[in-house]
């Protein structure tokens, strides 16, 4: 029997998340970092002379994964109401001598907990930084390609001026960029160990706690902390929040493609591999089914986040009315931001852009979108006030008398006094308006490049961001 | 100077709110309900010879607006630190005799928050329901005027079949209908009023405090409550969950109304009167504010609710930490749901639907949303499911070969087998396939006009929803 | 491999939710109500001559959960990328004849999810009525054992006037038998069928599609709905809300009684079965993690009502980037409610109160819990506002020269005119006040019992309540 | 008329901000930011060639506040429908030649509108850092004075083991230190101005748009940005984060001193100055309101987040049905920042710890707090688990029989083999186990004073933090 929600499900988790992730944040993977954290336990506390050598070697030898019952586990744990008494229970039979004893000795519950939390994490962070190293692959050889692409700029939904497909896609890039690098700064903060008792100070390990917990961290490859953080949330809800950014992001690339694969405007298509359906009714449909739940996921990714500030506000040394937050709250986004990035990168892989639909679709606009190039144009001559106010007027003119608000650019008087029939042809030609969007688009190429290719890539397409 | 924040702001107020509506939640309203509710007290206690009967008339004749000098109330106020306390001080010089001395007897300042705030929670729901009454008279209109207009149902951003204008507006309408039923029910349980004192025993009004509050609660024109209510905040959150229903259906509306105004789209032009303009740099463009705004408000609006929710984890008695929320979400939410029906009532009155534009958009389609009934079609023949391989071969036909999907229905052999050209001209034909787009239309038509209309209203369109 | 969330978690799962209700909400529940929708589907296109009476025949015994291959029909789905379309093509293989053609005729993919989730949330309707039963039943129990114990009521964590506890309990049995009640009154509309095709204009059923849809509806035991729904989404945000209502009356009792269970207060302490264990690190302790679990569950279950509102802002016909929030945030919020329900009941039953330590901890009040009573009594002689400033005077006097302030009431001049020494005892004897807390407390039972109790249980209690 | 949100009302706008920070975001300020953004357009136009110098003169002296009649600027906005052009036109009749045409010369209504955002974010920046060093600083001096006195550590609201009032508050100060030193970091990239246009490519710049962009930014002290970034929005997401995380610091502060306030705990009071009341009917009655303040607006202010994460999901170039959000958030969560911060700071000037009452208050506990040590003490002798399942059993055997646990330890034969009297009697003394707590917070002085004190308040207290 399967729980039902989406995470769990085996017919929906793997449009929610990917199964690489959730093996991070599974049952099974949480027995082996609980095992690590008190073996690490055991090694500090051996090594400063706490409990006896013997004991750490016994502890870690006998407390790997394998040795553990998980059904006995689920069961005494239950009983005693408490996952770690249970789990020092379940373990005690394991040791011939007297080390089981020492099993758990110098750790309050919460250090095990968390320290044990960073450790998936800390894994958790790896798998997100090779999706996102990934998507943004992909995304950096889109705007290489679709770099002179001309399609329009949309301001209110509406045609705004002529700009490229690459700079479009050129600024979510250079947002991954920033929130990768923001990341990555986290990471020492972030990946903590901790071990400060039940009430933060240390009291079980005597006044050379800063060594112990120093050993401690460092057997678990985690950085030391500067003073005991179980009260202070902030890097998880720090953690969280770059997540979430990064989540809103692709959910607004999601958002802009979802209106490029409108049926009316046909500028994407996301891929269909062969076998793939649309709809049981309307069977020839194509649904961008990915991108939808690209921005989907962002949203309740970000939902997630007012549990995560809830974490903070502990009453207390330690109160699970909130601590529970997390545990319900971290792991979710983190699955489901794995599931957002495997689409998103599905997508940009497999999807089609149509560059030949973009300059198609620029026909649409009736002159409106160059009528701000019109305008800087006229104030040159008429001032820009003033020449904002006749195409003010000449709008409401075209509206009421039905008549295209091009054609009175060519046939009002005023406009004729300054500007001739080939200036205004000039002036709507669309590739003399993104001199600037090439530019940028480079400008965020070389950057990326800089801050996140390895030398080989650079060295690839050393020549596609010069120009 | 005012504040700055958006209902405030006296630049911005009008796009989140409407004067009619902040006029209710203003200091100076509050002030006035305060009176009254204190009037009221001295009602019910002078009723039930707990105060002398001249104490109520000289309270009656000098606790109202015009006698309380605000600024000195804030004075006082601030010094007390406690808004009641500063009240009853204030008002006491307005007394010549000891009547001064019964001001507030009998009544806990949350008896009087309390009831002052539904006092005002019940002139905003008034009003509400004036706008609520506008917006579906303006939407019936509209759904009989589109009744037969045909344009696409759009699944998945995809054209899925063709139905009418007047049945996606009749959805909406149909929904209004049902949350203005809901609001109706909510009222007799939310606008109750309070004096059970501090601590909900009513002790200070002895045994006989059941008919002293109903005095109080008939004084002030509102219902006696069941049980004391101060910690059970049901009633109010109860009434914000049905508003933010009301602002989802009204952006849920702006939703569609937004994709309709995309310059591909242009099937809806919201109302630009003269002198209205889009942009200081596009000046020719009539960007879809209104809509958007109509959007926005109900993310707004529901981000609330957070807050409402957050009301009812009262602790004790009395719990100011949670208290606070509701002062600061549902004066918000009643304003910004005003501003939000405002413009609702203006996009839909001045804005511009364009059937020509819908029915030419529908040549954007390849024959997909066709294919449902195509397949029913050939199920008849050939079985539901084969013809649905059969379509899903199709699709994947045409896009490997680039060919047309609807040449490729009438090129088909099997499909020739089972149909003419003249079948599948038929079949699609769009207007072959909105029988019961109108039908039900019409239901909802009547379904409104029976619970909203007046006689008045109901006999003059009689012929329109006969059809 | 588990799934690592917390209600997928073997070692958590029931410290969120209960086996009964995830069961429901399992895959495996899942593709049985999809069964009987198919079935239904069947059913009413047979019974009016759509479909051959022999298909029915055969989809109704053949397309049950036994003969199902969950992995084979997860491997389909996946492929199609559409679980509906996986569905219809592994259940061909079952049927010998062509009646496996007719599976799904007349039905849209949104016709079978909305109405197999419907199913599905009734079901977990009665379990959760149930539950609210069990906890209505303890509570009011317990407001009859405690009808007369005294104990503070806090205002602002003040002691502000003596109370009772049966009082205290009572006002929160009376939110649940107002939130039960209204959870029986949503049942009729939101315990809704669908057929109306992926328009909403159940053009594939003809111009009989009410009594299609009606048959169909009835068929499962669901009310056939007044209109087209799937871009209504009113009857899920709508349950939930009721949901998230209840989820919040629990978690303030859990609020308070974390008040009444902390050390310094002890009135209060969760059931410990023999076994169960507080800590790792200190090992006598009991902490009130129940409780605390109900707390917290209130804002994890409130926290998913983002997810519900945004359900509603549908684009178009259908749209995927908000249906999904529906099917992560319900099923997560019904089962969490389990959870919270579960331990409540536990919590109640177990968990022992100290009316004694309520006796002794009135102590700690300085005579603040009688001065408004003090208040009152000094009113009748020097009027109510002098008597308020008198004691405002007394309390700053009592700090400023540490002085208890009761001790202040006893010797002031002022007071020593209108009261005697025994009068002032007479009015701080806690006894004196909660008159009216018990003949509330009774009318709080009477309501509930008319309203929730059998025949049976109010029999047995007929004297309880009578006093 | 004053609005009645919160923020607006006169009555209520100092419990939930201060003055000096509604200044920033008043319309007035605002209207001042815009002419100082118009007037660095001009600057950097003409500094570039690209507008007469003359323009830039004229610009500069005329467009400052005291010109602007809001009144007028009011109707012509409303009248426009659009904020930018109304103030382009009430602006122009104050050039007495053609320089006012060039006023929005180069510039789209979105850089303005962002450039004068970030000018107002920067003000109330230095407001927020202003009110932190204050925090910061009565924190620092509070820890310094409570660093030896002795508490208990709270778990699950339960006592644990003792700990020290100056780690408590230690714990605080250091996050905040922490948040400080964020703060700090995220100056240079918040506080960007913006010039590119309303697609983005600063197409009306022509090719030299990076000179002209930084002349702009540089001329109003703002950074130039990296990138054009309207629809970058984690600037402001991330601004806000920071923010949200010190009010939930300042939260958690305030719920740890609201438990502090309890009746039955007294071990803290906030400041009542000579005047304020507690409440109408409790006269005696001294709540504390400040700290319930101090707790809500973390919860109103992490509510708005909603919000802030919506403004990223910016669909095409320009997107008001998000960016309004922006509007109504981040200056609500900076206004609802200062009067929360300046709370916390009068409630740790102003309010009292009582350090008997928390000594007496250790009483009641019945050993509980002190088995952990008691358990490592044993452990010694008898191996740690033996010894934890040796105080579990104790545990039962205390409740079952009603002995107090205390007793229990001193009479169990098997404690009395390892542990005499004296041992337990110096087990169980409070100051025996706070040495690491009172290093702890050595530390943490030390280290906020390195990072945020000035040399004269370091030189200050330079042996304060020695110890």
């Amino acid at each position: 029997m399967t729980s039902g929600e989406m995470l769990g499900s085996f017919f929906n988790q793997n449009g929610y998340s990917t199964a690489r992730m959730r093996q991070i944040w599974s049952d099974e993977n949480r027995v082996k970092v609980v095992c690590q954290a008190e073996v690490a336990v055991a090694y500090a506390m051996a090594k400063n002379g706490r409990i006896p050598k013997r004991a750490y070697d016994e502890i870690s030898s006998k407390l790997v994964f394998d040795n553990i019952d998980l059904r006995q586990l689920k069961i005494e744990s239950a009983r005693a109401g408490h996952f770690l008494a249970g789990f020092v229970k379940v373990v005690q039979p394991l040791f011939d001598d007297e080390s089981g004893q020492y099993v758990h000795f110098g750790a309050a519950s919460e250090d095990i907990e968390d320290t044990a939390f960073v450790l998936q994490l800390k894994q958790s962070d790896a798998v997100l930084k090779d999706y996102l190293r990934q998507l943004g692959d992909v995304l950096y050889q889109l705007c290489e390609k679709y770099k002179t692409t001309i399609t329009a700029a949309v301001a209110h939904k509406t045609f705004a001026a002529p700009t490229t497909l690459g700079f479009k896609l050129g600024i979510v890039l250079n947002e991954l960029d920033h929130l990768m690098t923001k990341l990555d700064s986290l990471g020492p903060f972030t990946f903590a160990g901790s071990l400060a008792g039940a009430d933060g100070t240390s009291s079980m390990l005597g006044s050379d706690y800063r060594k112990i917990e120093h050993d401690f961290c460092e057997h678990l490859g985690l950085a030391t902390p500067e003073m005991y953080w179980h009260t202070q949330r902030e890097r998880f809800t720090e953690y969280s929040h770059v997540e979430t950014m990064i989540a809103q992001v692709i959910g607004r690339l999601g958002k802009n493609l979802l209106y490029m694969s409108e049926t009316i405007v046909g500028e994407f298509q996301e891929g269909y591999a062969p076998g793939r359906q649309g709809s049981t009714v309307v069977p020839t449909v194509r649904n961008p089914y990915m991108v939808e739940a690209v921005v989907n996921l962002a949203t309740v990714i970000r939902n997630e986040m007012g549990l995560m500030y809830d974490t903070m506000s502990v009453d207390g040394e330690k109160d699970t009315t909130v601590w529970r937050d997390l545990y319900v709250a971290l792991p979710e986004m983190t699955m489901y931001l794995s599931g957002q990035l495997n689409y998103a990168i599905n997508i940009l892989q497999f999807g089609k852009f149509s560059p030949q639909r973009m300059l198609k679709n620029l026909a649409a606009d009736d002159g409106t979108m160059y009528s701000g190039a019109l305008m800087l144009k006229l104030a040159e001559s008429m001032g820009r006030e003033n020449a904002h106010n006749l195409l003010v007027a000449l709008r409401a003119k075209a509206d009421d008398q039905e008549i295209p608000l091009k054609q009175l650019f060519y046939s009002d008087s005023t406009i004729s006094q300054y500007l001739s029939h080939a200036d205004l042809d000039g002036l709507m030609t669309p590739s003399g308006h993104v001199g600037n969007a090439i530019a940028k688009t480079n400008t965020i190429l070389n950057l990326y490049s800089k801050r996140h290719l390895t030398d080989d890539q650079r060295k690839e397409d050393s020549h596609g961001t010069k120009n």
